[in-house]
Parts: C-alpha cells; sequence; structure tokens
C-alpha cells in the first residue's frame, strides 16, 4: 500500500504576532517544521507549539531559517557554510531542549525558505546543514527537496532523508518545480493538487506542465497552512489520499 | 584538603565585536559559563568558545540572559516566570547542540547579569530557572549566588548546586554582598582578593565591611574576565590559592 | 461647541507579521500614532502608513517604545533618562524622514505601552521624553495621560500638550486609571464609552467607578484598534460624538 | 591648490561592544560616517559621536547600512529598491534626529559595507539610495565609489555627488579596485599609500597594478579607521598631503 507524509510548518508566530492557524491545520499533517527563533519564532511559542503537536500526536521537526526576523527567513543571507553549520546547531537544540522539557523528541529537520532553497541548489550548504543534523544525532531525519543537492548531502552523511515533493507547485518537464515568476507555477484547484498528491504517492511521477509525466520519488508532501481556508483544504487533501488507497503517515 | 572552583563567563563576542580575552583567562579557570545568544554570543562565537574550552578542559557551562543584546543581559526584562522558562530552555540547548557536536557535555548553569540577580532575589524566577534545567538534565549542576533563592531552588528541584562567592566583592555582616551602589564594594587590592578567596574557600567566612566575621558557604569564584590585567590577576589567585592548600578543581 | 481628537495607534506589523487593521480604523480618527520600529514597525511599514494616513488627512504622530519588538514595547526597560531621550529621539527621526519623503510633517509624538506608563508616573522619564521632543521640533504636540508626569514635563519644557483620556478605561475617584488587574476596569459596553466620551469632552468629568463625578480635561481620546470590530465602534463613537455636538478634529 | 576630503567610518559600536578608537582617529578626518543602527551603533553611541564630531569640527554624515548587526553590514541582504529606499530614509532621520539634537546639520550620506558595494554596481539600488538622499534633503552630499553607479544615479537625482578613491587599494588599469580575492589587492606601505593619496588628490590618477596610469577623479579619500595604528597612520597621511601642498578640507 503506498504512503505518504504531510508535513506543514507551524509555530510561525513572535512575540505579539500570530501566523497562521496551528490549531486548525495540525490535526490533518503527519509531521510538523516547528519554526526554531532564527526567521519566526520565540522560545514560548516553541513551548506551545511542541505542546499542540505532542497532543495531536504530529511528528516535530526542526526548522531552522536564516536570522532574519524582518525578511522571515526568505532572504539569502551569504553565510560562509560553517556558520550555516553552527545556525542550524543551535537552532536545532533550541527545538530540542523545548521537546526534551515536554517529553518528546525531535524526529525531523527541514530548513526553511531561503535556506532550504539554498540547500536544494548549493552541495556545500548542502552539506553543512547534514553535518549539523549528523553531528546533533543520527536518528534524525532530514527532509529536503527530492532530487537536490539536500538529498545527496544527507545520504552523503549517512542520514535517513525524506524527499519532499509539492501537490500544489507545477513541475518542469526535467522534474524542477517551476519558478513562481513563471506563469501556472502554482496549482490552486483542489481537485488538481489532489490529483498530483495521488499521482506522486501512489504512482512517483507529476504530470508537467508541457503534459510529459516525470519522475518524482517523495516522501512527504508540503501543505502551506498560512493561507485562507488552509485547514479545510489538508482536510480535504488528506481524505482524498486515504481515498485512493494512500497511507498518510510518518515516514 | 579544602577545594573551590574557579569560574568565568565567556563566549560574549558577538558577530563582529569582541569582548574579553578568553584565549587569555580560560587556562586560569576550572568553569567556563559560555554565552548562549541570549545577552551575548552567537552560533559561530559559541563553536569557537566551545573548542577553546575543550582543548583547556575547562568544564563548559551555559550562560543563559535575558535577550537583549544592547543592554547585554544586564537590564532585568519583566517577563513571567514560565517565559524564562522557555528563555533558559533554549539558551541552554542551542550550546547543548554546539557542545554534542565537539564531543563534549555540558557540566552547569549560572544565569547571566540582571537573571542571575532576580534569581537570586525572587523565588518564582529562581523555581523558573530550575525547572528549566531539571527539565532539560537532572545531571547539569545548577550555579547560583550562594545563600540565594536559586539555591533553594535548585535543591527543591532535586538538582545538584554549587554555591558562588566572590573575591572581589565586599560583603555586608548578614552576608549578603554589598551594593555596588556603595563605598568599598568592590575589593580592587589582589592581596585582599586572595585572602578573601583563602578564607571563603578554606574556612568558609569572609571579612564583612565592619570587620565581623560572616559564613559563606561556596563551591566556586566567580573570576571576572572583562577587565585588564584580568589574566594576570586569575593567575595569581589560583596559584595564591595553591599555595594556601586550596585544590582548584571544577565541583 | 466642545471639541476632542480621537488618536489610535497604527503601523504595528512587522516584516511578515500584520498587525491590526489601519485601514480599516485610521478613517475615523483624526491622529495616528504611527510606530517608529521600536517596539513594532520597519522602515517599510512606516511608508505604507505614512502614505495611507496623508490619503485620509489623517494628522501622523511619531510613537516611539522600547527597543523591544518580542514584548512589543510592554515590558518596561531599565534605562537611563538619557538613554530614554537618545532613543525618542532616534525613532521620532526615522518617522520624520519617511514623512518628509511623503510631503507630509509629524504633528505629535505619544509614547508606547511601557513607555507611555512610565513617562506617565516617573518624571525623570517624563522629562527626558520631553527634551527630545523639544529638541528635535519646538513645533510637535506631545500627548501624554492627562494629568501625568509627562503632561507636567511637557509643559516646563515649553511644549503645547494634548492630554489624553479613554472611554473604555473605568476612572477611579481621584482621577487615575482603575487597574486593569481589577474587576470593571474595561468599559465594554459601548453605550457607556459613547456616554463616557460625551461627558469628558463636552464636560470635563468622568463618573468614577464609585459614581462620583471627577475631573478629566482631555484633548484626544484613545482608540484602541487592535481588537475585532474596532473599525465599527470607531465610526460609531465618533458618530455619536458629533450627534452630541461635540466637534471631532485635531488639537 | 588641489584639495582633498579625509572621510572615516565612526560609531560603530553596540551596546556593550566598543569598536574602533574613535576618539583618537577622527581628528585627523574631515568628514566622519556616523552609522546609524543599521549595521552597528544604537542611539546613545550615535549621541557620543556626534558630540565628538562637533567638538572636533568634523563633517558629520550618515552611514547607512544593511539591517544586519551580527553581519556587520557585510552580507547583502536582498531587499527590493524600494526597501532599500526606506531602509535609508529611516536611519539618515535617525542620525538627523540626533544631530539636530546637538545644533549641528547632516552634511552626507556614504552606504556601509555591502550596500556601499551593491550601490556601486547595481544601477536600481543606487538609484534607490539616492531617491532617498534627495527626498530628504536636496543639500546633503551623496557620496559613492568614484566612477560608480552611485555618482551617475547621484547625479541623476540632482544631488551634489563626493567621489571616494582608496589610498590603501590598489587600482586595475580599467579604474576599478583590485578584488580583495586577489594578491596585492591591500597596499600596506604608508609610503607607498601616500603616494597614492598624492597622486590621486593633486594629479587626478593612480598607478594601477600593471604600471599604468589611471585616471581617479575623487573627492574623499576613505581612511580605515578599526585596525591597529590607524590614527598614527592617519596623521602622517594627513602631514604627507599638506607637505605636498595639497589641502585637506571638506569638499
Amino acid at each position: 500500500m503506498p504512503a505518504i507524509d504531510l508535513n506543514c510548518d507551524c509555530g510561525e508566530s513572535f512575540g505579539p504576532w500570530p501566523m497562521g492557524d496551528d490549531t486548525a491545520v495540525l490535526p490533518h499533517v503527519t509531521s510538523a517544521n516547528v519554526a526554531c527563533g532564527g526567521h519566526a519564532g520565540d522560545p514560548t511559542t516553541m513551548r506551545q507549539t511542541v505542546r499542540l503537536c505532542k497532543a495531536l500526536g504530529v511528528a516535530i521537526g526542526a526548522h531552522p531559517g536564516y536570522p532574519d526576523m524582518q525578511g522571515f527567513g526568505r532572504r539569502s543571507i551569504p553565510m560562509a557554510p560553517a556558520e550555516i553549520e553552527d545556525l542550524v546547531l543551535t537552532q536545532i537544540g533550541a527545538l530540542h531542549a523545548i521537546a526534551r522539557a515536554e517529553g518528546v523528541e525531535l524526529r525531523h529537520v527541514k530548513a526553511h525558505g531561503a535556506l532550504y532553497n539554498d540547500a536544494a541548489r548549493t552541495p556545500l550548504i548542502a552539506q553543512a546543514i547534514a553535518r549539523a543534523v549528523a553531528a546533533f544525532s543520527q536518528d534524525l531525519v532530514l527532509v529536503g527537496l527530492a532530487g537536490s543537492a539536500l538529498i545527496d548531502a544527507g545520504h552523503a552523511a549517512g542520514l535517513r532523508v525524506a524527499r519532499e515533493a509539492f501537490a500544489d507547485r507545477a513541475y518542469e518537464p526535467d522534474g524542477s518545480l517551476r519558478s513562481r515568476s513563471l506563469p501556472d507555477a502554482m496549482i490552486t484547484d483542489p481537485a488538481r493538487n489532489l490529483q498530483q498528491a495521488i499521482s506522486i504517492s501512489a504512482r512517483g511521477f507529476a504530470l508537467s506542465v508541457t503534459g510529459i509525466q516525470v519522475p518524482v520519488q517523495a516522501d512527504t508532501l508540503c501543505i502551506h497552512g498560512d493561507t485562507p481556508g488552509a485547514a479545510a483544504r489538508a482536510a480535504a487533501l488528506r481524505a482524498g489520499l486515504a481515498a485512493a488507497g494512500v497511507e498518510v503517515r510518518t515516514y
């Protein structure tokens, strides 16, 4: 029986500023990427988010990002690989301490925003992240874009990896994600989202923008939780996957 | 044979700004309190500092502080006890991750600046810190001002504690530290520093400002590392303690 | 004809995090307190907020706060009066530059949160703020709690002042605001809000919690814009004031 | 008689962390670029620096940088041109307010670090900075690398510009600065520094690394103040220029 994990970002409030609706969205996913105070989050938000995940039985992962609150980690900050390694270590460690106080273990690490993108493309950055994760714990799963440099770096570091794909992003014929600067980059129709989710999960391919089938091997699908109606869409996607015979569970 | 630990703050550089002379001072202490990114420090500074401590064989502890770089953690930020607990957890966790990557363990936790002072006086804050430390690891030693609320909170949480005293601060007849706003609060003469260090370490008392002996039970003495000549003074103090038959070692 | 100004805080988004609904609330007030990057706001949020105020013809003021995003300026940071003076100067200056680029002038300065409260009670802090405002421009109006130390400091500095009162806060018989830690501190009933607004604006007194009338001389009423339904309540209050013969206009 | 301005960065301390030796270096320059809280500086450091400049009669300019303390403004943060315009406005404004409180006027604006470099190369960024400066005041002089996009943008915005050259950086035959990643990029010999300073100031050319003379039209030379011996070198350079008949004065 085919299976897939559903993950979403959470804990991205900061001080007085809320973001997203974690309470509504998290019940529909199996893995949660919790902001660690780099691009978003603060110690008390981290604590509340870990408690919520624990109560829901959702697997908890660290979601490290560039140290840039104002830019929400979406701006690529030029840092040396060794600096990125240290940055990722401290963010994993911060969340780990919160998780330990709540009696749960971290399961995975997924980089955020620009750091995720840089790690997908740049082997030196990918290796820095993999080094940080491996140094912290060989039991952590490294999440990265399917087919990217980060997956390669994770394998080279002896880590378990989880390959991420997207139900709401269009794929190019070469298997890469279509740039958001181009038309038709986002798939907004829920029926097509579900179709792509099932196709990737159960059959290992996506229909590219040119109509050609491209192989996409994935262990987890990214759910975007910060848009209106996100919870309802996540619930529908999960139900649709189950109805199509795809088991939704943590990798 | 009487024994005492010597501790000093370190890793308090930030980005381009150096502080202190850790390389010169750390060889003369037995415990290092490493800034964790709250009042000072950044991931790469933490890494370099942990490496230095490891190379020197100095015990490494977390040095959490209020999240206030500009004020260097010397300003008391009004926070709820639960917020302080979360703050301390994330800072311990950040340093723990760095230490794990370097293959060393954290040994102790000592709060910094205003957080140290608030924890000495305010049981709710002391208990929040003790809760954080105990939740993270029962093997960590909680360092606090001798005779303070933090020591009580550590005991109540079932933690090992290390009681801190000062060779360069004058004591009042009731055993409290003389306020820095009063004259003669600081003991600047090296000979008197050594005398007080020996008296506390070997005999368990200090000569108060009124000339009365007051009991001061201490496991560790604080070395101030950020003043000119700090390394030479630390070396002299350590040598003087040894010459007086006091073993200088980690508690 | 009696007259009153209505003011509200705005521009309190930060980076990716929105706050309040400035577009809905600002049309109903006559003065806007724009966050300046201390407790909230960032350069681009400041620019957009100033543009919105300009388009609406709302008077623009600086809203400086303690440098504490995570605490949203609601935590009192212990700073020397000279530091507070410099802090307020730089925040006024930042907003002034944005306003100048938009071809508008700043009209007033109102401190935020803990800084507002500290300035109401502590003459040294009040004087520091008054010094900053007077040094920047004698044309700026200093807004402060009616009857507070800040109003005194403004007068002493030769500044025009605007005395602030609240339609939704209960007054004690001595004219002070009832502490929020006590019951009945907030007046949530819109009819009673309007009644108090008219009473203060037109007759110069409020009905205290004991039923005794207390004099409250005010030039401006604070509208809270960050609660659900804020815009509708502000519109109703403004209409009610007009219907009662109170002119709503900038002081 | 040929003339040149000497400028240096200053006010780059932050909270407890000092940087540079402004008191020693500033007496030897004619223009000071004061950090504005973006890459370095804080309100009280700004105030002290402006006071020092005023006492020394040194012209004061704003030195805006990317909002990145940890990276000291040396990391290029991807921001939209409009965001950069707002950023520069608020930083100019912050320093302007401090200067106004001290009764002095800002004379120039020089971007810092990565923002300076980006503005030299990227017309959209150069234009954003020029827009900010022109919007704030047509009386401000825009300082930029001689021959760069920023000088062009300043001219297009109708601003007076000051073209900057370097006595301690090697020039390529095309007039560009030799990359620091290449050998011989820095000219460390004081005699050669002076020679290049005189050559640029009095004759309008520099001797490039290949021995070919390249035209370098400059109004100001940059003095690096954060290296050991900076004050003595600055004094010697200034004396040497005077001895060679070059007047050292603000442009």
